[in-house]
């Protein structure tokens, strides 16, 4: 599994790399990985991190999309570090492949997890 | 190959399907594609666009590191246009796997391509 601790001293990571990458609660325990990212082609800004819970919290679906502002990369951990919950993600606005081009979406899901737009 | 226009009307893309993104010239003219990107953890902002030139330019190496602000993504084409010319990339500074941890690489490549940092 791909690492970003692979060049732990850097702060760039190949979009190669990125899968796999682990994801944490507030309290440092891991909860899951990245799966992908969405980055807008016109800004060059990470969007959303996908994120793979696996089983770990019982959820309907196993991948959720999250705004790149809910999470914060931590250098000691090697990995990000996030304040969202399990019943944050099942009260998410339901996601389809469609809602990546729908600002409606988009704007609902960032006032969801309280965090600024990125457009 | 993976291509941004898979989605045309989306302006997010997947970092899975980033590699492949189809790189012009001013003119209009296909110079290259996307390797890879490296997105900057802490900001997610993407740093750089490494570049496979392929053999059209003659070059030293096939594959280049371009500063984000380099390139402008443009929807018509389906893919990212740049002004760097074949002069700029044999000139630009000396690049090893250790310069993406190298912040007077990092400012002398930007300084070469004349666009503003990204830090």
């Amino acid at each position: 599994m791909a690492s970003a601790t692979q060049h732990p001293n850097h702060q760039l990571i190949s979009s190669e790399d990125v899968e796999g990458t682990e994801v944490y609660d507030t309290a440092g325990k891991n909860i899951g990985e990245v799966d992908h990212l969405m980055i807008d082609k016109m800004s060059g800004r990470v969007a959303y991190v996908v994120i793979s819970f696996g089983g770990f919290l019982g959820l309907g679906h196993s991948h959720y999309p999250v705004p790149w502002g809910a999470l914060k990369y931590d250098t000691s951990l090697g990995g990000f570090r996030t304040s969202i919950n399990q019943q944050q993600l099942k009260d998410a606005p339901e996601f389809s492949d469609d809602s990546w081009g729908d600002r409606s979406w988009e704007t609902r899901t960032h006032q969801h997890y309280n965090v600024p737009q990125y457009w």
